[in-house]
């Protein structure tokens, strides 16, 4: 049976942030991360709309779902995707609604995005965040948003095992008044690599051009910073290079940390 | 003066590899970028295309090159620009002929990029080897070009500082045979947070989704990893992240490296 124009019109219509919310949901594409989500233990299915050999290959994947698997062909799967290639399968899913885990905030360590715009940025540092075993990504409600194509694809599925929760900083603080918060920054504060002054916090990333506002700043009970090796005149790191780097550092277990 | 056809023709030719290699040079765009290359001391200006209003500001920075710059309009800038939002000011310059420094690459870290194909990723790593004051990126021969413009948008700079060379490994294997080698790997090698066996060599990054060639692991000397603290089923991290881990970690003055 042909993809309805109904169906197609409605697919279309959630590459759009406001129908996305609408709907509380989500698409995810392509094989691995279809793999990622159909194995994940918490996550709601709306629809799966797969080429017919990729629905014979992984039946084990969507047992129980039959009624929510569409077969369509390569122009259907086209129409209603955001890739530049499709490929093979697109899923719809429901937003997750992660909750804090107070204790894990309260002794280990968590990230705040302050303003991260790039989709692949965001994406990227979910994958860091996932990789180091960080469970809390917060990110401030102006950052980009969760469910962009673009962050779930460069998320590889990271998302789905890292909390990202969207919420003022003012919360967090108010939540966790006592937890240390360390600004990273260019140019100033302590080096990442001398940094064992305490073992767990809040650590703030900021704006790809803009770094972190002055209001998250004043806030900060420490500031952090990579220092260069380089001559002047240099570009700072990108974010997600920064990110990686601030994690590695602070769970290197050579710093006993 | 309107910009000649055959000056457009001839500029919008340089988007292809083979004629930027046949006239050995390549365009670099927007004001930064601009600023950076009109202040390095080693390179040669073929053209400058930039808007009235950029030349008046910029006139410290083009002494001495007047014959050499034309005023262009914002619709001329479109037709020669590779950017979507072509911005003040495109030159064109003479490619780099970088030579190996025998006693850096002897005594320092130094970086091998074994077929990176993503320009973002490339230019995020060469920004990552400028911030360490890492002399010497190699590339293997089918590496993605350094003059690819979204090579030279995204390194921001750092190719002048960096001297980025496509070499096959073996030429540098002759040259240095007794520099350890590291690949890096996933899911084996020793942990970088606690690798301290040397304090130089060719750190080896491999491509995105194969990493490192078969043949350059057998060549290696040491493999390295960087241990994930999260679940299994991860994806690894992105490579330019993970060079910067690496970077960063072997830089670590508390390694006493």
């Amino acid at each position: 049976m042909p993809l309805s124009k109904s169906k197609e019109k409605y697919i279309r219509s959630l590459h759009l942030k406001k129908n996305r919310d609408q709907n509380s949901n989500f698409i995810a594409e392509g094989e691995k991360l279809a793999k990622e989500i159909l194995s994940a233990p918490h996550i709601q299915i709306e629809s799966i709309l797969a080429q017919k050999g990729w629905i014979t290959n992984n039946s084990h994947l969507i047992n129980g779902l039959d009624g929510r698997v569409e077969i369509v062909n390569v122009a259907e799967l086209k129409l209603i995707s955001q890739l530049t290639t499709p490929n093979q399968v697109l899923i719809v899913a429901k937003q997750l609604s992660p909750s804090i885990k107070e204790k894990i905030v309260a002794s280990d360590w968590s990230l705040y995005l302050d303003r991260i715009q790039d989709p692949g940025n965001m994406g990227t540092i979910l994958r860091i965040a996932d990789w180091f075993g960080i469970k809390h990504v917060f990110c401030s409600p102006d950052s980009v948003e969760l469910y962009n194509s673009k962050v779930i694809q460069a998320s590889m599925g990271a998302f789905l095992r890292v909390n990202v929760i969207a919420i003022d900083f003012q919360h967090i603080k108010q939540q966790f008044p006592d937890l240390p918060v360390l600004a990273t920054v260019v140019d100033k504060g302590t080096s990442v690599f001398h940094y064992q002054a305490v073992q767990h916090g809040i650590i703030i990333m900021g704006n790809e051009s803009q770094g972190i506002s002055n209001e998250l700043l004043n806030q900060a009970t420490h500031q952090i910073t990579i220092p260069s090796q380089g001559g002047s005149g240099m570009e700072s790191l990108n974010v997600a290079v920064a990110t990686g780097i601030i994690c590695g550092t602070l769970r290197n277990p050579i710093l006993g940390i």
